[in-house]
């Protein structure tokens, strides 16, 4: 494998949440409803609190004293001192639409993003340990993909900067981070079986997130209803 | 919430799987490649092999000393160890079906199948301990939904008693099975909240159950393309 | 090795504790306090709440899915089913003694009895999943080691049948559990690694269970002094 | 608690170190054998492959958001990001003084140092996030009381310098990290039960570095019988 078809992987993938996702077809069809875009940011509070986390895990399964061994887990680590607390980007900009949530009522994702922040401890902790790099991989790159949709999103919504500080902050830090994992790659994927491994939790954590997308459309109905989780905060 | 809810619940994630899934379709359609059940099969082999141990961590997560956390540790263990092993029955169905795979070949799951897995560990290990009672909820309970697409598999691909082991063994297991897991959601569940964390986990499970056998479609297609990981055992 | 070999090992280690332990010292000296008593149940209180934790982490730790392999997991999961809520033995005894502690206030172990804690859990889950059978291997033997220096501290402090329980139950056990480790170590320890493993863990989790005990001695100088974690309990 | 009682605890436990540890009454007795330097860097070399894991830990088991959580974990991922790999000094310490021993022949700390190792884990993974700093506390600040014997053993080995480079690595670190961990205790220690709890881990693992000490003697007298199983690598 290489990073081109990596990167046609990653591009497939999109494609089909682009195509399919219901949550995105509901943005596009016009709908204004800021809680759909609050809905969305308390799933990023919950799975951004793990990110930081499930980074640092990767060095618990790598077993080697070699070089790039070492150096992939000062990667490692150092991706967990950037990412430390940027729930709380998420978490302010909630505050700065109006929702003031109490910490102690943040308790609860939705399954589907319980499940996908699961799936991201397991590849920390089991198999290859480069395969999280499969994550980082289209995460630090996404802006490309996922800035049309967050542009009507904006737009429709009237949403102003300062509810967009977690989705801002990650897209400037877009491009060195996406050379940092692509260098990391270069480095360190040997044999076939790594790449395969790489684009195995490319394709799987971008899906995981497309279901986390689609959840936050059937909450939003489930929320209308007054049948949420969430009522009661949003 | 009730037992009534629950298996309300249950009935509307199996229609939505009846109805919708993909491998399921293509069965009743008539495909009679045995090589779907033999997929089946080995993402069967892959989640049982965690299931004794995802269930003995369940114990991990129960903090209190009282008679009801007692029971409930000892469900765990019981359980554990009454599954202990039943991945070989899937295995020997593979075998018996002509598929004899060297033990060291069986090391890629599905990515589903990994994502299915991760969740189970994480409900055992994670939040209300009473939730993994969920997946068990279903997972015992699942032969009058699953018995008729079965039966068709059965006859289409005309598989053999001795092909169906696992199967069998878990359908017979059921009815005790799921009177044990009913007393204990009866001991043990108190609150709505209680409920409602035993429900999200049996409707996510069901759910991921659902993506895994998609995700076999999926690879079957790639098999008959070459391009699947399973080529060269299957 | 042979378990020739291990049980003279046993043998020597146990000498140690015997010969030099400071809280056997102390009860062999005439102490009839019972708090000395009462400060050993506590940490055994503590420890016992985490064998059938442990036992049936080893579980996760073992590989293979060969027959050994699943009837040692067999065994633990076993192992952990009959050992859960013993720990309630010990707080009962401590109860019968006229220490009536609120379950709340039984947080906090003496460091040694922690890193006892921590020892076996690491065994558990790392390295050669056999070595945890060193434990058990004098944990399932030990009243005839244990047993004198029992009865000089039952009759120096007057200790009635029900304040004994655990004790007297797990002595009880001891025969029958004990041969199934034997058994059990005949049937998966092939090689003299294996054997020096199961030594290792035999001899440093007898010696940190002396430093425990040696704890205990020191703790109750602090009970005497008004400084220690159990004043206000004891 | 304050610091004025933290440094008294850490003086007297090292006071009982230096006037009991067996190890150092050797090497101050003049023994000049340069293997019981390098069976004390093995033991480092096991210890310290830990550390940089163990410290990333401590962040699994922070739970808040608020200011000082996150900064505590920066502060863990710093730390580990600066600890990655120092366990190659100790391997190529061992390698300027001869000692070239193949990676994959280290595989077996001594049961003392295993037991450390686990328990700072288990400090790291549970109870009071801030009680990992006790041991912080004492390994950035341990120059002052393990200088002397250091410099007893450089002499009568004589050791050079490039065998030195762990020690000598960390004495440097010592101030900087020491005013670290020290700023870090002031900003989150508030309870009488935050120092409670940062003493014990303090004592306990200056005590366990102790029994390690003590360990390495007595496989030093192993290794001159031809008994240990570090005969064959030194």
């Amino acid at each position: 494998m290489s990073f081109e078809a990596l990167n046609e992987t990653m591009k497939k993938s999109w494609e089909i949440i682009l195509g399919e996702n219901l949550l995105l077809k509901e943005v596009n069809a016009g709908n204004a409803d800021r809680r759909l875009y609050a809905l969305y940011l308390i799933q990023t509070f919950f799975y951004t609190s793990h990110n930081a986390k499930n980074q640092a895990l990767v060095a618990l399964n790598i077993k080697g004293h070699d070089s790039p061994s070492i150096q992939y887990m000062k990667y490692c680590f150092k991706q967990s001192l950037e990412e430390t607390g940027h729930e709380m980007m998420a978490y302010h900009d909630l505050k700065r639409m109006g929702y003031e949530i109490p910490m102690e009522k943040l308790t609860s994702p939705l399954p589907e993003t319980e499940a996908f922040i699961a799936y991201l401890y397991k590849v920390s902790l089991t198999g290859n340990p480069l395969r999280s790099l499969g994550y980082a991989f289209w995460a630090e790159d996404s802006y490309r993909f996922f800035g049309d949709i967050m542009t009507t999103a904006i737009k429709n919504m009237g949403l102003s900067k300062d509810m967009l500080t977690f989705f801002n902050e990650h897209s400037a830090l877009d491009v060195e981070h996406s050379q940092d994992v692509n260098a990391m790659i270069k480095k360190c994927a040997k044999t076939q079986q790594d790449w395969d491994d790489i684009s195995d939790v490319l394709v799987m954590s971008l899906k995981m997130t497309g279901d986390m997308l689609n959840a936050v459309l059937v909450e939003y109905k489930k929320l209308l209803e007054g049948k949420s989780r969430y009522n009661g905060i949003l």
